[in-house]
């Protein structure tokens, strides 16, 4: 029997009229196929949504800091909310995340590379090294979050590795981590569906091996 | 022999010509006599200059979170450094404090009242009720440190009895902590010197009892 709206005309559900969604759904899942490709989205946007991810499960609270700004003027225009005409940014003291995840305290800085061999250290800060330092003596879990965006490739990198290499730069080593070093000492983010970018799971390898 | 300048003027050291100067430090101190009076200093500055202290005696590693702003429009005159010219205030999603100590991850709020015999709970918001829940699920140790400025006194209130509370507020209970039960179940901060709200010392009463 047709099921009918009030006004008469018959209920027909979504799922029949869009004959083709389900072979269309298994081309995009085809195509994608378990990679980190075409999604055109940022590093940070595919952490945020980790997080968020997280945040919803009940798996871990972790969230990114807010730019630091030093705000100088402030207008109040009536009837609506106010307005910064004036401010500055401020060099951050920390890395960008943090937050905890089943007692541990998790620290870390996403860094992004189209370099295909090694990873710059260039493209880490003096006081995010400074920090990460601090917080790991504390007993926290400090790690670089590292994409090698033309390799699809990406890596939790713990803290004593890139402190390691960072001692060596200060003393005149080379200024960059080569892959097979990641490939050896960090670990690959395997793909994942939800979240896709499932970094927690490679810092559970990490906890493993405390 | 007295000591004199190349231009022939007498060298004085400074501590003979102030000469009342112990007598009046004596003074200042029997005044503020142990206590957080006579200060001139906000609680947000108390806490930093705590988190100072802490940081660079390797105590634990615990930072303000940046305001969030959403930035709009951002100018970047010549040879200066970039202007915010359009900004405006996000609502936070966390509390404004947290960082490690100890292996432990440290999540709080500050908060000042001038009531004297209670403290209102409008001066949480829900959402950092939310999230310390989500934290503490995560066995990090939450708190409120909250000033009841004319009392001058500090208390470290742990979440547990703001939740208590906050959750029989929401069944229609009284709008407020009273005094009487911060002097039961929260841990009051005592007077120190360096620094001079030392809440980790609070911290460690509420970590023991774990």
């Amino acid at each position: 029997m047709a099921i009918r709206y009030p006004n008469g005309r018959q209920y027909t559900p979504k799922n029949k009229t869009v004959k083709n969604e389900s072979k269309k759904k298994s081309d995009v899942l085809a195509k994608n196929k378990l990679t980190f490709s075409n999604r055109g989205k940022s590093l940070e946007d595919e952490i945020d949504e980790a997080n968020m991810f997280y945040l919803q499960r009940g798996t871990a609270v972790i969230h990114k800091k807010p730019v630091p700004v030093q705000i100088v003027k402030v207008a109040y225009p009536s009837r609506s909310a106010a307005v910064i005409q004036e401010a500055y940014f401020r060099t951050p003291s920390t890395t960008d995340y943090n937050g905890v995840y089943n007692g541990y305290y998790i620290d870390f800085d996403a860094k992004e590379t189209k370099n295909k061999t090694s990873f710059p250290l260039q493209n880490v800060h003096e006081h995010q090294v400074t920090h990460m330092r601090a917080a790991t003596k504390q007993q926290g879990i400090c790690f670089l979050l590292v994409c090698f965006s033309t390799l699809e490739r990406f890596f939790v990198l713990p803290f004593d590795v890139l402190d390691s290499a960072w001692q060596a730069m200060e003393k005149g080593a080379r200024k960059s981590i080569p892959l097979n070093v990641f490939e050896e000492q960090a670990i690959e983010i395997t793909e994942s569906y939800a979240p896709r970018l499932d970094y927690l799971k490679a810092v559970d390898q990490l906890l493993s091996a405390l």
